[in-house]
């Protein structure tokens, strides 16, 4: 089931995503040649599960918002790679943008990106503009300077520093969690049930660093060619990762704990629907790639 | 008259800017030291002076937009400084930001300068939805992928072409042109007046083409101390310039022909608080640095 909604779910956002970007110059070939690159979209998937659970809100809108997070996303992954970042030739099973594109014009494709994420938000004429703004509230909330871009910042100044567990999770929360959270926290757009808001909140957040702890892990024992990027990067750049600090076994279950704790975030949530939203909590925490 | 209302509206925006953007980690310092460096905010000048004209906007919502672009405009020259791309070492009297807090931390303070242009006007309470929308879609469109990024991008391939005139326009039109005018329309939003509209979008696109083209002849002439940027910078990069291509007379009438044409797109916008666009349009065209 999970399989299918996650395949449907990216066919649609990659549809939309390359109408949009075009290909009429070589910034919208560097744009279109990262974003629709190999990829499951788990942030747009968790869009569209919430959605399904939230009947204020149309499954177009869901689909604009899933383009805006994965543009989003994208945008970000390009300059993370970048020489004086992460510096990662693969990404998504093949070069990365700015090996491919070269640095200047990587660095611009990103720019482009980040603007065409609020764009396509405002030029959506089905969507109401309270819920636009909202939107638009979120997303930059969760990317910017307390957000992912403070994370990454983090990240690349823990380098070579031994950190404990604590700062680990702070960079981890930033840096991935405030954008997976901010996924499933699009799909309750307009929903007006606080408790339920809240629970959703709490789901988000857990899911978020479950996210990341899984990837930690993944980067440590699997292949390049299962994981589609540089693998070992992180041991490359010397970085403190879950695993660096808690060993394997203790990463394992500690994403199987915060899987399970967000799934019981759900049980006062009363739709038929939720289940896609658990399969996903259960595939974030326990994937092999 | 122009001066003190620069510098009146400089005061402003720095103040808003300053209390939004924070003082609390490397992100946050870095963000401000490239928008608070020296700077006659020509952009949100525009904004404010093509407010005055129009009846339905507020005072506060001007200063918003005008923040909003300056932080665009900013996040623009910290990225077109980096290495890779003009490979700057001075900018507004200083050391460029990449020369002060290391690449990685321009790449970020530049993202997160633009995800927080569109934040702050989400969060101006003051704004009605329908206007925070429309301005959002103006930057966004001037600022991306078909605008003010493709500019760059055809900026940076054009370094050791030969270009003609045409192209040199194009550049221009997209890398500096595009912000200049939504400037100007976004003093304009929620004027209903069509044939008003259509004047400032006029008389925006040829200020936008004169600013570039009197910028590139104060590169070409002015000291390193006077413009307070790395000059003669293109001359470095082998850049194609108005200079270049029609030399510095030509080059000077055509940037006050453009602003000539400008000022009479303007005759038949009835308002007594006109004349400060009309000084700003010959500031921009005739300046010194």
């Amino acid at each position: 089931m999970l399989e299918a909604f996650l395949s449907h779910t990216r066919d649609q956002v990659s549809k939309n995503v390359k109408k949009i970007i075009g290909n009429s110059n070589l910034i919208e070939k560097a744009m279109s040649y990262s974003v629709l690159g190999e990829s499951k979209m788990i942030r747009a998937g968790l869009i569209v599960a919430s959605g399904k659970i939230n009947k204020n809100i149309s499954k177009s809108s869901l689909i604009t918002f899933a383009s805006a997070i994965e543009l989003i996303h994208t945008y970000s992954l390009i300059h993370d790679d970048l020489p004086a970042m992460d510096d990662d030739d693969l990404r998504r099973g093949k070069k990365s943008n700015h090996i491919k594109f070269g640095e200047a014009n990587a660095i611009l494709a990103g720019d482009a990106l980040q603007t065409l994420a609020y764009e396509i938000i405002c030029n959506d004429s089905s969507i109401k503009d309270k819920d636009k703004i909202e939107a638009i509230k979120m997303i930059s909330k969760a990317c910017g300077k307390n957000g992912m871009v403070y994370g990454q910042h983090l990240d690349i100044n823990a380098e070579t520093k031994k950190i404990d567990k604590h700062s680990i999770e702070n960079i981890h929360q930033l840096k991935t969690g405030k954008l997976i959270q901010c996924s499933v926290m699009l799909g309750q757009i307009s929903n007006e049930n606080n408790n339920e808001i809240n629970s959703f909140k709490s789901f988000g957040k857990k899911i978020g660093l479950a996210f990341q702890i899984t990837d930690d892990i993944l980067e440590a024992i699997s292949s390049e060619e299962i994981l589609g990027k540089d693998i070992q990067s992180d041991l490359k750049n010397c970085k403190s990762t879950y695993v660096s600090v808690l060993g394997i076994d203790e990463s394992k279950k500690e994403s199987k704990k915060l899987m399970e704790s967000a799934i019981s975030d759900l049980q006062n949530i009363e739709s038929k629907d939720k289940d896609l939203l658990i399969e996903l909590a259960k595939y974030i925490s326990l994937r092999e790639n």
